[in-house]
């Protein structure tokens, strides 16, 4: 419990990774063309004397830009005004990101939309851009003020300090950290139809749905990719990846005033700038899709496997629902069940509350779930058979000591398939939902218990 | 932990009473005319060797019946077999209930169903009334089959030892128990506006919304009382009183296969019929109404009170909502956030994550949730000043040191205040909705993630 006590503000307080995620930070990447970051220390908690709290991302060039934002109705400053931002310039022209950790400037009133604002406005005043050029997010405890003026003091060290290098990419990605265990980056390349022997790159970082010691759950994400995309394309690919991405994934259920994750294109891999279905561009539009996608998911699935206190990462699997959306729902409830939760902490294969969530599931729409159609099974990660617990709604007699197995392992899939609810032909018919999710262990409660320091 | 994983089954393995929750035992009560209860050991867990698990709860004359059962789509076979009982007789006949613990009967088949079947089928053979007079319910792990001879056995022995006195409830309530660390047990008399000299009598038992070890979140809840009732009057009744008690108590989110809650009126106290309204007796079914909510509401805390790892009793109150409903679904969140109960588990005057909570509700009607509007306090349990949190969207300078004194009680209140919504004057109209529930803590995780036994 000490370890959780001690993890109340920031990564670990020396910044050491756990060895079992050591496995999950790169040593090397590929960076997209043109595009320049930094992290920096400003304290934006006093108790704060040396880790970078302070993201850049800056690109050389005008990008188009796009971002998803929480659904919470109370929505803090920076995600005000950078929905304004974008939106006054139609997602375009936009040339960087600026992050802060340790303070989320929510239910902060007209100062906080101005301490956003001037944040915004300093980095364009050092990039000698034009004003309003840049997105700005912010993740921390809520209903306190920024300490605006050291973090203006600070925003010229961060400028003067960009660099393309894998060590500033990584030194960035630690600076939007709060409960995080460990920095979660991630680049590639990729190629597109329309320019195949042209080479892509896309690199993105994230910081984990823990929630800020003490206040607020928050996840915020950056994009960067040298390829070139309008505005409306690229709204719709980030729109689509962040549905199957970090809107499939749940911590604790907790959607915070702060969510935002953004993505900008320069351009500056050169080829044909990638439109919106409908234009000429369209196999380049669904390969970046694609891309995208995948890559979101990738990335989504690290915010997971750093989750407060998590000991687990799994996959649930919601087979031939009639339609999506009801499946969605089910993988939902499940992700969220405390019981499934803590079960899985347990290492107990506790079907019953898993059928136990399909049944309560809220919202989904009639003939969805017929008992007699329901099976659940644990899909091992290690390509084995798969563990069948309950086949058309008939208790299987389960192998205790091979659950037990399957159990122990850090990754599990959980596969419950509807049979096509009402409608289906048995094993025939329907819509997939995939939701990532992890446990509910003693530590999630020391970490979020604690006194507010 | 330790104590936590006694904990498995049952009671506490010796029955002993925490000291915190001797005061809710009560040590006399004023029970129903023409019932008798019983508490006997069956043993339907091999590990059991000497607890009550099987509760009988018989009337010496024909009753109404009611009964509001889970909404899960699985539902357990005794639910079934309980519905089924009361619409063929439609809620009139019923002469007893009989109850186990330690198996839930859920997910079992045919076979379950005949289980069922013949639990009630053994109570009228030993009571000599037709078949189909009692009603059934089960508690405990789900796809496993009852332990059906064992409990005919026993039966027998049950109808036996049926009696009136205080010790044969309290017994009665003990033996439906699972991880509940003291039996659910009230008892009071009240009158009636058309025979207002007339004494008539209401107990009620109810268990624990924390889950049986390992399977189930399991309530179940019998009320008894000597009025009479038509049926359908007692049917609405019970629908309005458990919407305002055992339907507005959060212990995790979690929804079993097997709630369950009736109520029998044998009329053995006399007096005129209580008929639903239109008829001539409404004065009486108001009446009638308000003494069983208010008695549902006061049984449902004792849930809440013996939550799973439970510290904190909390009442949620969303007042001047535009409707009912949507200041309803934000009472529900709040009660099943996470960050708020690991918040309140660590005495955290935290008001962000209740804001928050506020913000994400899904469902609720636009124009309900306007941040200008919004204020949060805190309102001791000590009659004490109100400590405001958040005034209209603005955060207030919070006094810490008296939150963290109003936290240190184990109750507490949490207003939110919605001003009305978008329609709404400053401080006036719309509707209040409570509910009721607890915090997080180790002890939830201990119990909820152990191994099954």
């Amino acid at each position: 419990m000490l370890k959780g006590q001690v993890r109340c503000y920031s990564a670990p307080l020396d910044m050491a990774i756990p060895a079992s995620k050591q496995r999950y930070i790169p040593t090397t990447g590929t960076y997209p063309q043109g595009f320049q970051v930094s992290g920096t220390h400003v304290g934006v908690k006093a108790s704060n004397t040396r880790f970078p709290d302070l993201a850049l991302i800056a690109s050389d060039t005008p990008c188009s830009a796009a971002a998803v934002f929480t659904t919470n109705k109370f929505q803090a400053a920076p995600v005000q005004v950078s929905r304004k931002t974008l939106q006054s310039r139609k997602g375009d022209g936009i040339r960087a990101v600026v992050i802060n950790s340790g303070c989320a400037n929510a239910v902060t009133g007209k100062g906080g939309l101005e301490d956003a604002v001037q944040m915004g406005r300093k980095v364009d005043e050092c990039s000698g851009v034009e004003n309003d050029s840049s997105l700005v997010m912010s993740t921390g405890v809520i209903g306190q003020r920024l300490p605006i003026s050291k973090i203006l003091d600070r925003i010229p060290t961060a400028h003067s300090t960009l660099a393309s290098t894998h060590e500033a990419w990584l030194n960035t990605a630690r600076a939007i950290c709060t409960t995080d265990t460990f920095p979660k980056l991630l680049s590639r390349t990729f190629s597109l139809p329309s320019s195949p022997d042209r080479t892509y790159r896309l690199a993105g970082m994230t910081k984990g749905a823990g929630m800020i010691h003490p206040n607020m759950a928050t996840l915020l994400g950056v994009l960067c990719t040298d390829a070139a995309v309008e505005p409306a394309a690229l709204q719709s690919i980030l729109k689509h990846a962040v549905s199957r991405s970090f809107n499939s994934i749940s911590i604790d259920g907790d959607t915070s005033t702060n969510d935002t994750i953004a993505v900008l294109a320069n351009g500056a891999a050169g080829g044909e700038t990638v439109r919106a279905p409908g234009a000429s561009a369209s196999a380049d539009y669904t390969a970046l899709q694609g891309v995208v996608t995948d890559f979101a998911q990738e990335l989504s699935q690290l915010v997971v496997r750093d989750g407060e206190g998590a000991t687990k990462f799994v996959t649930v699997r919601v087979r031939n629902s009639p339609d999506y959306e009801s499946g969605r729902m089910i993988a939902s409830t499940i992700a969220r069940s405390p019981l499934v939760k803590t079960a899985l902490y347990g290492k107990d294969a506790n079907w019953g509350r898993i059928l136990c969530a399909v049944g309560y599931t809220q919202g989904v729409a009639e003939g969805t779930v017929i008992p007699e159609r329901t099976s659940v099974s644990f899909r091992p990660v290690d390509g084995s058979e798969v563990l069948k617990l309950l086949v058309n709604g008939e208790p299987e007699t389960v192998d205790e000591q091979r659950a037990s197995v399957i159990l122990q392992n850090e990754d599990l899939e959980i596969e419950v398939d509807l049979g096509g609810g009402e409608q289906g032909a048995a094993g025939c018919g329907g819509e997939d939902a995939v939701y990532w999710f992890c446990d509910f262990s003693h530590e999630y409660v020391t970490i979020n218990g604690d006194y507010r320091t």
